[in-house]
């Protein structure tokens, strides 16, 4: 599995990290094979919303070849959406099968054209903006629409990053990452259940 | 207040992400006056346990200038602790007032010295190389002793930076940052109750 991180200038940083921490452990114990990643950007610098400075080797690399794409947030989502070379580059992840997005990278998934008919949730400051784009907002925290994953606000990152852990894999699986994480909260074994509670 | 937030190859991104996405609010929403802050390294970009590049400005400053220093884990540290080069620099910062780790951050505040005759936390794989830096090891997530700050593993660097935002401000504002953060887990108003349950 070859996983695209998508970042951006302005980016909400914890929305991008909370997620990768999690879902890269599917590679480093190899509870998938050949899973890979790379830090996608459309500039070869981009700094986040509190300046730290990324350095970018893969340059808005054709995004079909990715099995995964990730999305995170940040205000600059809201101009960001609008900004047509942005949204060309993120087209060639048309054909990815798995779309992923925290907070108002969900703005960015719904302009690009991937919500459509889907439902979906984002930070709840933009339910609003969100709406346009997808078939129906869910105000929760974690929401999958098929192949389509979209979580709430920034934190939501850890637990959407762990959801997606256990989706490809299972919960005793899931159980061994949160304890390297050292992370009590997620709740395993629940999938369904909150698939159930969230109508979809 | 300003900040220093040390960064070093192959550290663990989530632990100073976790961390500095609540703290810097202080500054952002101004809790607090002139609240600034730096990414500070040892060379002028430094790679994550992940991958991912980080550009830095403030390359080996001296310390001492800073009213606070945050700290990261990651497997280096297990090495870093020893390089002498490394602690020289670290040292500088024996005057600052707030010193803060995240998970086997501690084991270089440790081989500084800072946490002689303190009592303090680590990640739960690393509590028997703590001990001999420290007064005593303390099994929990969060620690204070005095104006030394110490969290659990990874993922506890969400709840020690709410928790360092409610000790510089109250649990109103802090409930505030949550919300920003979308973070429910945090329990506010415990401060007290903590330290207490920590026999500290």
């Amino acid at each position: 599995m070859k996983m695209a991180f998508i970042c951006f200038n302005q980016m909400t940083m914890l929305d991008l990290t909370g997620f990768t921490e999690a879902i890269t452990w599917l590679g480093i114990l190899k509870a998938k094979e050949n899973v890979s990643w790379d830090f996608c950007a459309a500039s070869e610098e981009i700094t986040d919303d509190r300046g730290m400075i990324i350095k970018i080797k893969h340059i808005l690399p054709d995004l079909s070849k990715y099995d995964l794409i990730f999305i995170p947030g940040g205000m600059s989502t809201r101009q960001l959406r609008y900004d047509v070379d942005f949204l060309l580059w993120l087209k060639t992840a048309k054909v990815v099968e798995y779309k992923v997005s925290v907070c108002t990278g969900a703005l960015l998934l719904g302009a690009a054209g991937f919500l459509n008919g889907k439902k979906a949730t984002t930070n709840p400051s933009a339910y609003e903006l969100l709406a346009p784009y997808c078939l129906e907002v869910i105000k929760t925290r974690i929401v999958r629409d098929g192949h389509i994953f979209t979580g709430g606000g920034v934190s939501s990152s850890l637990d959407l990053g762990l959801y997606l852990v256990e989706y490809f894999t299972n919960s005793g699986f899931v159980e061994k990452v949160q304890k390297l994480m050292d992370y009590p909260y997620y709740q395993s074994g629940k999938l369904h259940i909150l698939e159930k509670d969230n109508n979809i």
